[in-house]
């Protein structure tokens, strides 16, 4: 973990490139630190000025009475390297660099960024940048950017750390916390991340016993390793991580990449990764607010059910029809819960979950706080929403006071909402201030409950120390199908039997040993698309059938690939499955090794119906991927299909997963396409391709 | 279209059950009404009481000195059958029965219910409810419910209507809409809608001039067809209906049953039904206001294509992300106005759409205002979406106004989205006034972007009149899937070859005719599931396989279902499809006949993959339906299959359609299914089954 404390905690900052002209972007730091008068030492750097704002300007960083903690550096691009060169001569802490014209410019401002980090590093110096607005620590109101608003919150715990890539990005978003009343400390922007990234803040702030949320927002993490580490911490330290990915489509991809430079990953798999790390991932910017409100109170529900309990039975239903979309459940009231409950309700009406007091019952007047009591008791549910009648004077004012003391004695999380508009205001100030997190809508509160739930439901993830890939014999070189399915069955995964024979006569005693239909495949490490050569065939029942097959595809295989080495044909016997899995191991450029499972064949490649996992997964993952796909009943059985043996599957899930693991760098991909799953559920691998890592060695992309 | 005016523009109001206690439930509408100042007549009537407010209490609503227009009624369920027979005997215009206790409750509810609507009835009275909070002329300041906030409009043209069932919701719906500045007219809520239906407030809205906007949140559509009638007449008539359906889920039909007694209907029909009419269909509460302030702007996206200007690269990144998610388009610039924008920008920047101009580029005071001005510019892009960075005093102010300006003298919609918190309310209120509707993120300008892109998307439906049964010579009874198949080839839908054979030589016979490997399948008006009862044979290459196929599946078919009517076996020649589909048609039991089309065979039953139109159809509909499809890229032609021949699929489509409309009532559903594609790309249907609504005549289901 990289020490900070010079760019978060400075007590001296040199402005360099400032302008006179207070009001101009180049003049705005200046500006901005004086009017914050926050005390520490601000040193504008100008060689055309003795003064700027009052304060002595300096003709050069080599000149400053200290090393500054900070230096911002504004000039234009082809002036930053020298700029960040005198800053390192002096002793500076970090440099903070605003200056766009690197990276995301294209190769060549690449390469100047580089240097750039070169620079920096050979001076001991931090370097934040290029192409950022800087960051604000707006529990200390000290902004170091052009883009300070002047707004410092409320509450000054700093529980809540921002850390973003783009720079208009923080701020604004920032300003929209704020709106929420949300206790900021720091706000960062990494922009183009030359050194300072996104994941050493994180690793950071999650050290910072102030800090109780993270908030991130990026393009790419361009350390993944790191980061996910940083994510296991925070989720041991009980502290939600809120992320926003920007750039999850082509199109927004492509607009990242000339903002910041990112390069586009896999959008399924990082969803799938940051899910898994107990991240709470947003969909838009307007989310976080809620989430974060929410993660700050501090309790997460421990599984997916709730109870709502609200006086408009259109809030009722919006809240049911939201829980059936995001997965969520709404069981019935336990029959004691329903008694204590019936006393409340109009004669003729049920207790159901979730619950509509309506308006005769709010004739109790605090019926809805007194329902929440019983709700949150007893182990029915995991949360609870509440829904309060907006301007209602007085009377909503104590109602807000017993809701929130409920909420306080009891131990699950209970989320509000307060319909209607602004006239609810006092109100929803009111519930705030007793520690209720309060939404605009049943559909907000419902939706962020659900990002909630994420938290508890990821299991800690606990890595062991890779063994090595000669822990599991990994073979070297381009493995052939033929191999590479020997050494699946060495590791104990099931396959088809495959026999290699060099000769009719070969194959013919095999197909006779296994005494069943047989498939014959010219067997190479250099021939590719098997099937598409005429290298396959299938479906031989008799001695004469499979000498024609033998010489019908050894003779498509030589005059497809005269110069292909050629080890035979194998010798399989026909499988006839139920239904084909594709189980895959890929290593993610940006997040490492990540398993995949899900459907084969032609559909998943239309659908692309994969449940995704970082490696080495826990076999409880097994039938939580399962229920992620859009066939899962297909898997569990549906319309006469004999469902898979989940046990079976997870074993070969779990046995890849940590294969993969083990072999860490050596392996770039492992994939088992088709996984036949037999008529008694079994897994049985029928092709398998393996690409190792080794110099210039590439595998053939295998057919069958 | 039903006379609304007693209830719309009421001159007096009787309050039946008015309390004294003015606080009380049944005491609010009394003083609302006071506190409003209205100026209209109130009569509380109540025996136990002289006088009320201040106003002279009457004992019966018999007593009352004039008819009064609209009489409230708060008393008990037991009591308000009672008190809605003296207002109709003293020849009220409307009765709103705010009571519950009726079709919510169940069956004797219901019935209850109609005895009300009846009584209405009888005496030419209007009535709504029961079960309703009332409604409210925000326009007028004229509240008739127990809920008012005393909140009106400040913009009082009464351009957006607000009609929903939910009680509570619409309160709440329109609080919000007054903290948007919507120009609120009427809000109604129907509540059980025993009598007046949001349908019939709908269409007396879009006939009024004011009204140029219509916003409706409902349940259940009881009165289907004339709804739609309303969606076509408004979208005729350029006024948006924004409509949000509750109970979309299961559990969410579960909670409407008891909020209002509504039923579930299929919402996958609903959704692609109001699309298919224009109608502005939200997900969510918090989506009506954007939608509707953008509605009001008056212009609507032709198609897809818009650009983003904006001075956020991160905005910029999430635009593209939303765009791709929701399937809008960012067309690149035109070479001209890449040249017209590319002076303000950077030198080393390109000019993409989404376009960032960067902090540097707003040294050009008015460079967005400039830059809009080019891209709403020729026919490059259908719409604009601004974005404007916040906090920024007397400039943000001048800024708004030239953005403004801009964009009135344009001819394309133009959407803003202010970055950043509450410092921006200045700059919004000021674009606000200006004519541009604001948004509060990128996400949500795009979202209602595209939600604003349905209206002129949706073609106008100009529905002929149906030719009847009579035209298309539709059989009668139960018949048989020959039958059926028969009379599909006389209507011009190319079927499957089927000759009937009563023995096994005619049945030889037939196959050799064929001269193709045959299917033969029990030909049964009385039989459902002919392969599960081993009705059918497959694959039959010569005189034995036919003749042993006859025995076997007539024996199958005796054994199975010894009373079953035996026409004998159909003989088909064997189709080798390269993919199935279905085609289908169906009453909807709210909105009337609709058509699905959809991928056949096992996994359409797991993933739903269909497409829906209510008929008749425009032949421009069926790309567009293959278009919705997951499968789409398959139809299309993917790895090797030959895609579809898409006039032949459209014309059999829009037979089926034209059918149906043609059927009316007469036809409960017509499944083709499976419609094999075979390997030029022509529909040929194999199976299908037709049910007609006739006395007592069930078809079986068909299998094969």
């Amino acid at each position: 973990m990289r020490e900070l404390g010079p760019l978060l905690a400075p007590r001296s900052v040199a402005v360099i490139g400032a302008s006179g002209t207070l009001d101009s972007l180049p003049g705005r730091p200046v500006r901005n630190l004086l009017a914050a008068g926050t005390g520490i030492e601000v040193f504008p750097v100008n060689p055309r000025r003795n003064g700027i704002g009052g304060l002595r300007c300096y003709p050069d960083v080599a000149e400053l009475p200290v090393a500054p903690d900070v230096a911002l550096i504004l000039t234009p691009a082809a002036a930053v390297p020298a700029a960040v060169e005198a800053a390192g001569r002096r002793g500076t802490g970090a440099a903070v660099v605003i200056s766009a014209g690197f990276a995301e410019t294209g190769e060549d401002g690449a390469r100047r960024q580089r240097e750039l980090a070169d620079t920096a590093r050979a001076h001991g110096m931090l370097l934040l940048g290029p192409n950022t607005i800087g960051l604000h620590d707006y529990r200390r109101g000290l902004p170091l950017s052009f883009v300070w608003t002047g707004r410092t919150p409320e509450r000054t715990t700093g529980a809540v750390a921002v850390v973003t890539q783009s720079g208009s990005g923080m701020a604004s978003l920032c300003d929209r916390l704020l709106d929420h009343d949300l206790p900021l400390g720091h706000g960062v922007a990494t922009g183009n991340e030359a050194d300072v990234s996104v994941t050493d803040l994180i690793e950071h702030f999650a050290e910072q016993d102030d800090v109780r949320v993270v908030v991130t927002v990026f393009e790419q993490i361009r350390d993944g390793e790191r980061f996910l580490a940083a994510c296991r911490r925070l989720h041991a330290l009980g502290k939600p991580l809120v992320a926003l990915k920007l750039g999850r489509t082509a199109s927004g991809s492509s607009v990242a990449r000339s903002h910041t430079g990112a390069l586009a990953g896999s959008y399924p798999v990082l969803r799938a990764v940051l899910r898994q790390h107990g991240v709470l991932e947003v969909d838009d910017l307007e989310d976080i607010g809620p989430t974060v409100t929410a993660a700050l109170a501090g309790r997460f529900p421990a599984g997916r059910r709730f109870a709502v309990v609200t006086s408009s039975g259109g809030a009722a239903v919006i809240a049911a029809d939201r829980a059936d979309e995001l997965g969520m459940e709404l069981p019935p009231f336990s029959p004691a819960a329903r008694e204590r409950i019936r006393p409340y309700l109009p004669d003729l009406a049920a207790v159901h979950n979730p619950l509509d007091l309506t308006a005769q019952a709010m004739r109790h007047r605090f019926a809805l706080a007194d329902v929440l009591a019983v709700a949150q008791d007893g182990d029915d549910v995991d949360a609870v929403l509440v829904g309060t009648p907006s301007g209602a004077g007085d009377y909503g004012l104590a109602l807000a006071d017993r809701l929130a003391e409920v909420a306080a004695a009891g131990d699950k999380p209970v989320l509000s909402f307060i319909l209607g508009g602004e006239e609810g205001a006092p109100q929803r100030r009111r519930q705030r201030d007793g520690g209720l997190p309060v939404f605009r809508s049943p559909g907000e509160a419902v939706a962020t409950l659900e990002r909630l739930s994420r938290f508890r439901r990821a299991r800690p993830r606990n890595l062991p120390e890779p063994a090595g890939a000669a822990a599991h014999d990994l073979p070297s070189g381009a493995p052939s199908e033929h191999a590479t399915l020997s050494w699946l069955q060495r590791c104990g995964i099931a396959t088809v039997e495959q026999r290699l024979a060099r000769t009719a006569e070969e194959a013919i005693q095999h197909a006779g040993a296994l005494d069943r239909p047989v498939a014959l495949k010219i067997s190479s490490p250099d021939i590719a698309h098997k099937t598409e050569i005429g290298g396959v065939a299938l479906d031989l029942r008799d001695a004469d059938g499979v000498r024609a097959a033998f010489d019908a595809v050894t003779g498509a295989a030589a005059r497809a690939m005269p110069s292909a080495r050629l080890d035979g044909v194998t010798v399989s016997p026909m499988v006839d499955p139920v239904l084909e899995l594709i189980v895959g191991v890929h290593r993610d450029p940006d997040l490492g090794p990540v398993l995949a499972l899900g459907l084969g064949g032609t559909w998943t490649e239309i659908l692309h119906d994969v449940a995704l996992r970082a490696v080495p997964l826990d076999p409880a993952d097994v039938p939580e991927m399962i229920d992620e796909l859009r066939a899962a009943a297909v898997l569990r059985g549906a319309r006469g299909r004999p469902p898979v043996d989940p046990a079976a599957l997870t074993t070969l899930v779990v046995t890849v997963s940590r294969i993969a693991w083990d072999c860490g760098d050596a392996l770039t991909g492992l994939d088992l396409n088709p996984v036949a799953i037999t008529a008694d559920g079994a897994p049985v691998v029928l092709d398998a391709l393996l690409q190792l890592t080794a110099t210039g060695a590439v595998s053939p992309v295998v057919g069958s």
